[in-house]
């Protein structure tokens, strides 16, 4: 089975389609841009949703609901903030399907359900909000209002990837409204770490804070704090997102608050979001020519056992011993499979845990249980041995959480050899034509100097890191004077 | 606060209007027919949906995501089977907004971003995921396919209700696949016996389960099942349904598989689902006048305690026994609010808490904590008892569970006294009028007479309970042979 893979080297994006559809996170859809997040897939989200859900939680969130359409007219008050903001949405114009009369069988549009406005389906949700929050904010006591919504989002997207880029996606937002701009300054910080902490310690994936230049910034936003990661073709990946957003949006839906000196004031505003994108990050950040590897913090499976045996009598015998390890494991908390399918061989079976990332696979046969051992075999390193069955259980705990460090080990290292300071200009695209990564360099600070880098190399400014070391220098493209490195690099 | 609301008496549909907004459920918003659902709703929905989900999932059932948007020509695949099937659905024509050139800040639909086809925006998945089974069966080894989906729909109604009756609404919807008639029937019927063990004993609400008439089933079923509530107005509401799709949609969309023998087969289907309307159906079924009683089972907040002091220095010494009390009760796993915004006062409070039905209120004063007591108030009844500080935490937990069975015994004997037998038509029509509830009455078994009771009463046939008990009778309408009575209602 690993063998249908094409590898890394072969062709980087070719592996990462088919570890996503082989590994059976998602397929494709009969709709174009669209996937459907297969069971296996989706209780990794699950996971990444549950923890996050209950980060948000622990920090005072709560969640709630808005509509899927937003009518045109409020993407227009939205407008005079955000001319930049991309209009390719899904527009809904009608609300009926009649039966074609000229032809049997066949739907048409019915041209008498025209709809007044025209029906935005969300790409982001801040308009709905903003106007709906417009109802609920009159006083100071009605803040801080901290809502975040786990949702489906359209945005029309030429190029499509599964869960990269994909034309509909499943995140969660987060809307806050806030009476002080220090108060909104600290939420958006706040999130930032709630979103690094979830990649970097769930995840294993390690990621770089920092702020985006205003040319990447979110339409509307008055800073754009970032997270970014590395990918391993050297390709940074935008892993979640906390905007800053001023009193803009306040502005636009005209959502005022009497302050406790009965003073009207624009309410302060942030928004943050993460999506299922993370899940093509997690898969490129750790997976090899195999498979999947996936940390088992947010494995589905974390533990897999394969019974090798002949006969019943066998089988008896082991399962005996196997449902004790599994009752064993569960109470710890980990989740474990019993695979005693008798459908397919255990050497499919390795393949294809192999394929699908478990952590930890146990193999026990019956000459494993007359010595009292198992074969544990670890997916990251794909090192075996030979482990008594005494006190498994335990093995299986520490190596699991042995594994989740060393996943992420590897890939820090990655990233901190993937950090390269370039110091003109044919060093820096030498470093992006070779090596990849994220080069740090000295850039004059202008948009049009951004730009034109980004024309010419496909290098784009990722983020300017929170804490950055100040230092003089010359801009790598103009020469003009710098007073800090910012780091490039070619993106997804 | 409480005299706000409109009395049942009074206005019973305004009085369910003014629960829901004033109790803090959901909120209208700009969209014609979209709600949004407030945070404590929310949190109403997700405890209703992660009891439902572990349901499922010991059930055997996987969660997984498919495309919000269905090509209507999966639709025209699906028309051969289910001609009746709704056609008020949103249309998405066009994937871009453009400045309108004429207009400055206003926005138009790009008429150069036309789709080739329309897309529908789901009002239930069985086309397009029917549509990827298709790729997914091969083999009976492929089978069964256990998949849930919790996803949001839209149907176009054009008259709406905040949770009974909405555009768009969040749902889920179990989808599976199996190699035999028998099973696909069993599933069809474990999964309403999942449904009524939940409305029943987590929402407290009674339900007889039944199935439809010809005439009332889902367009494509062989079979609907349902689960049927009854509302204090004596009208009923369909709270559940599970459908047995027999080989409707593998045929549609060509789905075969091999059995053991090798032969092809068209594969068997069920679909079921419930939605948020069921938080109209809680909100109908238990609570008065003075604001919702929500079942402690899933009540987002199950108790409340209000500190009631003058200075400081007496809220230090309240504060360090609810601190106790409060730590006591979340180690027993019960969800509490410790209620010390000083902002408002206590009888303010004591109003709000009851508007949004916390099950138990807990007031704690100096003289009460000298006294070693605090005042208990449980919200459905609205006894109020002064309770020893000893083993209140027990206490406390043991009135959750009492008010749950309580609201569950008054909400049966309700549903109970109104089933009503009629023998003949002036019967059948003075109970709809009069009395209301489920009227028990024999039908000679044709849709014709069941439209014409409809026409003429506004009343369906909402059952045919399970396990029915046979008996000779005359149809209440046109006097033919019925050897069983249905049960009739006005319903939501």
């Amino acid at each position: 089975m690993s063998k249908e893979i094409t590898s890394r080297a072969q062709d980087y994006s070719q592996w990462y389609n088919d570890l996503v559809l082989k590994g059976s996170l998602a397929d494709y859809s009969a709709v174009r841009g669209c996937m459907v997040i297969k069971p296996y897939g989706f209780a990794l989200w699950e996971n990444m949703r549950d923890v996050l859900d209950r980060m948000f939680k622990e920090t005072g969130h709560q969640n709630a609901y808005f509509p899927l359409f937003i009518p045109k007219s409020l993407f227009e008050a939205e407008e005079k903030n955000a001319e930049g903001f991309a209009k390719e949405c899904a527009v809904v114009t009608h609300y009926r399907l009649k039966t074609d009369p000229n032809n049997k069988g066949k739907l048409i549009v019915d041209p008498e359900a025209k709809l007044e406005e025209e029906l935005v389906v969300r790409p982001t949700s801040e308009a709905i909000i903003w106007n709906t929050y417009k109802g609920w904010i009159q006083s100071y006591r009605d803040l801080p209002i901290l809502v975040n919504q786990w949702a489906n989002v359209v945005r029309w997207e030429m190029r499509t990837r599964l869960f990269l880029r994909t034309a509909e996606f499943l995140w969660q937002e987060g809307h806050t409204a806030h009476a002080t701009k220090e108060e909104a300054v600290e939420e958006t910080v706040k999130m930032l770490d709630v979103y690094a902490d979830f990649v970097e310690n769930w995840m294993a994936v390690p990621v770089i804070k920092g702020v985006k230049t205003p040319n990447e910034r979110f339409a509307g936003a008055e800073d754009t704090y970032c997270i970014e990661a590395m990918m391993q073709d050297g390709k940074a990946l935008q892993a979640g997102t906390s905007h800053f957003l001023g009193q803009n949006f306040a502005k636009a839906f005209d959502v005022k608050f009497s302050d406790k000196n009965n003073k009207l004031e624009y309410v302060w505003a942030t928004s943050w979001g993460v999506s299922t994108r993370l899940i093509g990050a997690l898969v490129m950040a750790h997976s090899d020519d195999d498979g999947l590897i996936l940390p088992p913090r947010i494995a589905p499976i974390q533990v897999v056992i394969v019974p090798i045996y002949k006969g019943e009598e066998q089988k008896a015998k082991i399962d005996e011993r196997v449902h004790q390890l599994v009752a064993e494991l569960k109470g710890m908390g980990v989740t474990v499979k019993y695979d005693d399918n008798d459908n397919t061989r255990p050497g499919w079976k390795f393949a294809e845990y192999e394929m699908k990332g478990v952590p930890v696979r146990v193999a026990l046969g019956l000459r494993d249980l007359e010595n009292n051992v198992a074969e544990i075999a670890r997916r990251d390193t794909k090192e075996k041995n030979s482990v008594s069955l005494d006190g498994l259980s335990a093995h299986i705990k520490q190596l699991l959480e042995d594994i989740q460090q060393n996943i992420f080990n590897k890939a820090k290292q990655y990233r901190d050899e993937h950090i390269t300071p370039a110091n003109n200009w044919d060093e820096f695209v030498g470093l992006l034509d070779g090596k990849g990564g994220f080069i740090s360099a000295h850039w004059d600070g202008t948009a049009e100097t951004e730009d034109k880098i980004k024309e010419l190399t496909k290098a784009t400014i990722r983020c300017i890191p929170l804490n950055n070391v100040q230092e003089e220098g010359v801009c790598i493209l103009t020469g003009k004077p710098s007073s800090q490195r910012v780091l490039f690099a070619r993106a997804y």
